[in-house]
C-alpha cells in the first residue's frame, strides 16, 4: 500500500513541478503551508472570508467528521476573530463544501489513503477527499491558507493536490520521565493535526516511572509512578481524541531494560535481588526483566494482552533499548539458563526475551514494534524496526525484509535547529540506494522528545516549533528542502499553533519573569536580549555540564530551562552578516544594522548586572552577559577594522580570536549563538576587505 | 459589623503609621504587595523558599482550608518552579504554619472578620486568622512576598496586621450582552482572590440575553439567549468555586428595564404588545415590564424564589436602573393604573414596581440590592443601593439610612487609567462630610465590567490589572494613595497575575498577529510601537465614533480591541518628559532617552507602511501611525529648540500646536497618549528654556 501512495507521489510531482522553484526558494513564499504539499496550482484573485462563512459536508457521512467540522470553525473563528456560525451543515450550498467517497478503516492502519483536492475560488472552495482522512487534512490546509488581506480575511484561489510522502508520521513523548498530563498531550495532538502528522507513540514506561494504570497488576502503577499515572478511562479518551484527529497512538512499555518503575511492585519480574525504587536520576541503569523467569512471560501475557484491549492500534511498541546486561552477568541462575540453552552472549539473551515477548503481542492480536535491537536473526518478518541508530539501520533492516521507521536525526531533546533536523531524510545515506521495493519498507519516521529536561512547563517549547519542519519532511515531497522557505513558513506557522493552546513561545516570557523577580522594564529587556541569543547545550553533554548530578527532582526553572532550544534572533544575525559579506561588505545599510545590533549587546551587560546582583538565577548567566558584549565589542572592531579596507594586523586578530574562543566556552549551560557569525567578520576583517568569504 | 471592622482599622494604622512613608512613596517599594496591608513592620533578614517548603494547618479545620492549601501550594510551586510537595500538613510543624481559630458563617455575610496576622521570620512562617476568611487572604499575602533574591526565592521577615478597610469589595461582570464562558469567569475569581475581593456581582439578564437556566421558566433561557446561558448545576459550581476563596456571588437580574430578552419567551410580561426578539444593538430600550400586571409578580415570586434556592448569598440585585417609561406611556392600561392608584409619574410607577418585588425578595429570604433608582420613598431601610451616580448620591442614601456602595469611577469599560480609579474614594466628596454611624452604612463599592466592547478573547485585559488598583482602594487605608507606588506594584501584581491564567497581556500579541498577517519581525515590531502607545477612545463615545453601528453581532477584531485600555508606554513617557523639565531640561541622560523614542517614533511609519497595504485591519489605523510620526518629529523639534536656550519663534510655535491639534483627533477610535507630553516639551521651547512647566 506504500508503494502506491508514493508512486502517485512522483506522478503528480511531475505535473505540479513548475509549481515548486516559486514556493520553495523565495524569502516570503506564496503559500505559508507547512507541510507543502505535493502539488498546487495557482487561481486568479481569493476568497473572502466574512461572518458569513460556512462548511458542509457531503459524500460519506460519519460523527468524526462532523466534529471535525465543528473544530474546524471554531478554529477558524478564533484565527480572524469573526462571528461565523459553529455549526456545519450537510450538502453543497456552503462556502466550503467537503465531499468524503467513504469510510477510513474502524482502526487507522499504515498505508490508508490521506489523500484529498482542495480547489479555491472566488465563488466557494471544494475540498474532495476518498476518505475522512484525507478531509481532516485538507480542513487544515485550509485554515492555513486563510489569512488577513487588503480587503478581509481571505484564502487564495487554487488548486491543491496531496498526500503524504510517507505513511508514518510520528511524534513521540516520553511521559515516563517526566510525567506530562493530559491537557498538555491533548494539545500537542492538535499541533499535530495542524502539521499533519498521523503517529502519537506515548512512551509510557520507563525506569523513573510506570505511568498507566493496570487493573491487572495495579502495583505497576501505585507503586511505580508517585501517583503520576494516566487512568484507564482518561487513555480511552486521548485515543477517541487523537482517532478524531486522525491520528494513531501507539503505546510503549518498554522491555526488558529501562524497566525499574515495573520493578517496585514487581521485583519478582527482575534479574536482581532487589528491592527496587523508583529510579531518581538519568542515564542507563542494571535492572532489567529476567528473560529465563517464566512467571515473567505469565504476567507479560497478563500485561499485554490488558494493554492490547486498552490500545485499539494494531502496532504495540516493546521497547528493547539499551539493557546494558550487568545484572543477567550477576545472576548465577541466569548464566546457567544461557549454556543450557546454548545462548551465547547477552544479545542472544535478549534475542530470546524479544521472540517469547514478540509471540506474546502476536496472540494478543498485535504487530510488534522496537528499537534497534529487537532485530535478531529469526525474529519474523512483519515487525518493525524503530531506528535510533540511523539510516544505515534501516536500510540493513529493509534489505534483510523489515519495515522501520526513522528517528536517529529527529531526536526534538537534542537542541538541534530546525534546518538539522529538516535535512535528515528517511530515503538519505545507505537507505537511497535500496531497491524500489525494499524503499517500500522505509514508513517514514518519528521525532521523539525524551523527557529527562522537560516539564509541563516548557515541554511545548522542545517540541514546537521545530517539530513542524519534521513534519513537512516526512509528508512533502523530498525535493521540498529549502531551509529559507522553511524558516519563512515555519515562522508562520509557529504563530499559527499558539491559537491551539500551545506553549512554545509564551513559556519564556513567564519563566523569565519568574527567575528575573521585579526588574525594571529596561532591565528585563536587557535580559531578554542576552535570552534570545543563547541556546541549552547541545545533544547529550547537559548531564556533563550540570552544576550538580541532575535528577528527577531537580527543578527546570533556570535561565537554560527557560530560552527556546533554537534561537531565531542568532540565526537572524548570522543571515545579516552572510548577507553583508556577500555584498563584499559594501552595503552600507547593512553594515548600520550590523552595527546597531552589536552596540546593543556590548551595551547590554551594564544594563543586566543590577538585576543579576538581585535574582540568582540572572547571577548564574552573568559571565553569558560578559560573553555577549565582549562579542558586540569584537563585532563592532572586525566592522571598523573591515572599513580600513586593509588586512588587519596580527596582533588585531590574535586578540579578537582569543574573545572568540573563550565566548565559544558553553557557560551555565548555555551556548552564545551568533559567535560563529562574528567570527565570520574578524575573519574578513583579516583578510582585508576579502568580505565574500564562505560560511564555515 | 461594619464599624467595629473599621474602628479596629483605625487603631492600628496609628501603630502601623511609622511604616508608611517608605511603602507607599518609594518608586520601588520594600514590599511588592497589592494591595497594601493595614500595617506591617520590617523584620531582619528573610525566609528561604526551597523545594522543601511546607505548609500545615492548626486550630480550626474544614475541607475549604485544605483546598485552599493545595492551591496555595500549586500556585508557590508554578511561581518558583520548585518541585514542593503539593499535599498540606495539619499540626504546626511546617515552614508555613496556618493558624484558624473558628469557622466563618455557612454562608458569608458582609462585615465578617477578614482579619489576619502574618509573621515571616527566617525560621518560618505564621499566619493567624479568626475565621478561614482571614486564613485565605493572608495565603495570597504570603504568596506576593516570595520572590527571587540573590540566594534563592525567599519572603522577607515581617509582621504584616491586617483587615479591609471596606466590608464590600466587589468586580460586576456582565455577561449577558456577551456572554462570558465559565473558564473565563474562574480565572477572573481567581485575580480577585490574589487581591482580596470578596464579591462577585453577576449581571445576568439584559436586553441581550438571559443567561441563566430556569427551571420554571425555561423559554427564559431557551428562547432569550441564543443557546448562550449557565445551567444551574454550573452555577452552583461557580458559587462553590468563589466560596472556597472567600468570595459571595450576587447575582443580578435587572428588571423593569433591561429586560427585552425575558420578553422573547414571554412577552405577557412586557407593557408593550411585541413581539420581542433578543436586542443586537446597545443602548437603553423601551421594553419594560409591565408594572400594573399582577401576572408579572405571580411569575416574578415564582422566578425569584427559584433563584432566591439557586444563589444562596443573602444579597439579590433587582437592578431597577435606566427605565425610559416609553411603553408605559403607549400603554393605555397603564396609564389607567397610575391615574387609579394616584401615581403622579414613572418613577412613582417604578417605585410602585421595586416596592412590590422587594417584598417578593424578602419573603424568598433575601435582601434587595439594586442601582440607585431604587430608592424611592417609602422602601425599606435594609435594602442597598449601588450607586452609578456617584458619592453625592451615596451620601444622600446614608443620610437617609440607607446602605450603599460605589460604582460610580469604578466602570471598568469606559477606559479610565487606573490612577482615576484609584483616585475615586467612596468617602470622599459629599461621603466625607458624614457622620460616624452614617459613614458605616458605606459598606465598599464594586467595578463594573460592562459587556458592550468585551468578549472571552479580551475581557480580561478590560478587567486587569486596572481592577487591581481598585481592589487596593478598597481594601488598604485611605492614607494609602500615591500613585507612583500603586502603578510600581501594579507592574508587578499584574505579571502575577498571568499565573492565574489571566490572559491581559498576553492577548495583545495574539490579537495583533491576527490582525497583521505574516508581518516580518521589523514590521511586527513597528505595529507593536504604534499600539503601546494608542488606547481606545474613552466612556461612551465608542458608539459614535464607530465606523458602522455596533451591534453584539459586530467582530471584536480590530486595533481598537487588541490595545489595552491603558498605555504603559505613553504613561511612562510622559514620566520621562516630567523628569526631563523638572531637571530644567539639564540632564543630558534624559534627554537622550527621549530623543531615542521619539527618533523611534518618527520612523516608524515608514516601515509600517507596507503592512498597511497587506492588511485592512492595520490599514485602519494608518493615519494613527502617521500621527505618531508626526508627534515624533514634533518632539525632536521641540528638543532642537530647547536645547537653543531662547523662546521658539511664534511661527515654530504655531505650527506644532497645529501638528498636536491634529494628532489630538481620536482615530479610528483610538486616541495617540503621548501628545499631552509632547505638547509640554512644546510649550517649554515657546517658554525658552523654563522648562520646570507644571502639568496641565
Amino acid at each position: 500500500m506504500a508503494q502506491n501512495v508514493r508512486s502517485r507521489v512522483l506522478g503528480i510531482l511531475v505535473f505540479g513541478a513548475l509549481l515548486y522553484p516559486a514556493m520553495t526558494t523565495a524569502q516570503q513564499p506564496a503559500l505559508n503551508l507547512m507541510p507543502l504539499p505535493a502539488t498546487a496550482q495557482s487561481g486568479t484573485g481569493s476568497l473572502a472570508v466574512d461572518s458569513s462563512f460556512s462548511v458542509a459536508f457531503t459524500g460519506y457521512a460519519e460523527p468524526r467528521l462532523e466534529r471535525a467540522g465543528e473544530r474546524f470553525l471554531r478554529q477558524l473563528a478564533r484565527q480572524t476573530g469573526l462571528l461565523i456560525s459553529l455549526k456545519p451543515g450537510k450538502g453543497t450550498k456552503a462556502t466550503l463544501v467537503v465531499q468524503t467517497d467513504h469510510a477510513s478503516k474502524e482502526i487507522q492502519e499504515v498505508g490508508e489513503d490521506e489523500s484529498y483536492v482542495l480547489e479555491v475560488a472566488t465563488e466557494g472552495a471544494k475540498l474532495t477527499a476518498p476518505t475522512p482522512l484525507g478531509a481532516l487534512h485538507g480542513l487544515q490546509t485550509f485554515l492555513q491558507l486563510v489569512d488577513v488581506s487588503p480587503n478581509g480575511f481571505a484564502a487564495p484561489a487554487l488548486k491543491i493536490q496531496d498526500q503524504p510522502r510517507f505513511p508514518w508520521r510520528g511524534l513521540m513523548i516520553d511521559s515516563a520521565r517526566h510525567f506530562i498530563p493530559l491537557d498538555v498531550i491533548r494539545r500537542n495532538i492538535d499541533g499535530m493535526e495542524a502539521v499533519k502528522m498521523n503517529v502519537f507513540h506515548w512512551h509510557l514506561s520507563e525506569n523513573q516511572g510506570f505511568r498507566v494504570e493496570s487493573r491487572k497488576y495495579p502495583k505497576l502503577h501505585e507503586l511505580g509512578s508517585d501517583s503520576l499515572y494516566y487512568t484507564q478511562d482518561e487513555i480511552r479518551d486521548l485515543i477517541a481524541y487523537a482517532k478524531d484527529r486522525g491520528i494513531r497512538v501507539v503505546p510503549e512499555f518498554d522491555m526488558p531494560g529501562h524497566s525499574t518503575a515495573w520493578f517496585v511492585g514487581h521485583p519478582e519480574l527482575a534479574s536482581g535481588r532487589g528491592p527496587y525504587g523508583i529510579e531518581r536520576r538519568w542515564g542507563i541503569f542494571d535492572p532489567a526483566m529476567d528473560p529465563t523467569n517464566e512467571k515473567v512471560y505469565k504476567f507479560l501475557d497478563d500485561f499485554i494482552g490488558e494493554m492490547a484491549k486498552l490500545f485499539p492500534d494494531h502496532y504495540f511498541h516493546i521497547g528493547g533499548d539499551e539493557v546494558n546486561g550487568k545484572e543477567w552477568d550477576a545472576n548465577p541462575k541466569i548464566q546457567a539458563f544461557k549454556k543450557a540453552h546454548d545462548l551465547k552472549n547477552n544479545d542472544a539473551l535478549q534475542a530470546y526475551f524479544s521472540g517469547r515477548v514478540q509471540k506474546l503481542v502476536v496472540k494478543h492480536g498485535k504487530t510488534v514494534i522496537g528499537w534497534d535491537e529487537v532485530l535478531v536473526e529469526g525474529v519474523p518478518k512483519d515487525i518493525v524496526i524503530q531506528s535510533w541508530r540511523g539510516q544505515a539501520s534501516l536500510a540493513k533492516a529493509a534489505k534483510q525484509g523489515y519495515r522501520g521507521i526513522l528517528s536517529n536525526g529527529y531526536y526534538l531533546d537534542l537542541g538541534w535547529s530546525a534546518a538539522r533536523h529538516y535535512a535528515v531524510d528517511p530515503m538519505s545515506g545507505d537507505a537511497a540506494n535500496l531497491s524500489a521495493e525494499e524503499k517500500q519498507r522505509i514508513l517514514g519516521g518519528e521525532s521523539c522528545m525524551w523527557a529527562e529536561y522537560v516539564n509541563p512547563e516548557n515541554v511545548d517549547s522542545r517540541i514546537w516549533p521545530r517539530n513542524a519542519a519534521i513534519a513537512e519532511r516526512l509528508w512533502s515531497p523530498q525535493e521540498v528542502r529549502d531551509p529559507a522557505s522553511m524558516y519563512a513558513r515555519l515562522d508562520f506557522v509557529s504563530a499559527r499553533l499558539e491559537w491551539l493552546g500551545l506553549t512554545h513561545r509564551i513559556f519564556s516570557r513567564h519563566m523569565l519573569q519568574r527567575l528575573a523577580g521585579p526588574a525594571s522594564p529596561a532591565e528585563f529587556t536587557a535580559l531578554r536580549t542576552l535570552t534570545d541569543v543563547i541556546e541549552p547545550v547541545k545533544d547529550y553533554t547537559r548531564e556533563q555540564t550540570a552544576p550538580a548530578q541532575p535528577t528527577s527532582a531537580t527543578p527546570l526553572n533556570r535561565v537554560v530551562d527557560a530560552v527556546p532550544l533554537e534561537s531565531d534572533a542568532g540565526r537572524r544575525f548570522g543571515e545579516l552578516v552572510d548577507q553583508f559579506l556577500a555584498s563584499s561588505c559594501h552595503d552600507s545599510a547593512l553594515e548600520a544594522r550590523l552595527r546597531a545590533q552589536l552596540t546593543t549587546w556590548r551595551d547590554n551587560d551594564a544594563i543586566l548586572q543590577p538585576l543579576a546582583q538581585r535574582s540568582f538565577f540572572v547571577k548564574e548567566v552573568a559571565a553569558n552577559s560578559q560573553d555577549l558584549s565582549a562579542l558586540g565589542a569584537a563585532g563592532l572592531s572586525a566592522l571598523d577594522a573591515i572599513a580600513k579596507g586593509q588586512p588587519a594586523p596580527d596582533s588585531w586578530k590574535a586578540q579578537q580570536l582569543a574573545i572568540v574562543e573563550q565566548v565559544k566556552k558553553p557557560k551555565a549551560q548555555l551556548l552564545l549563538i551568533p559567535t560563529p557569525a562574528v567570527q565570520r567578520l574578524i575573519e574578513s576583517a583579516v583578510a582585508g576587505g576579502a568580505c565574500a568569504s564562505p560560511k564555515p
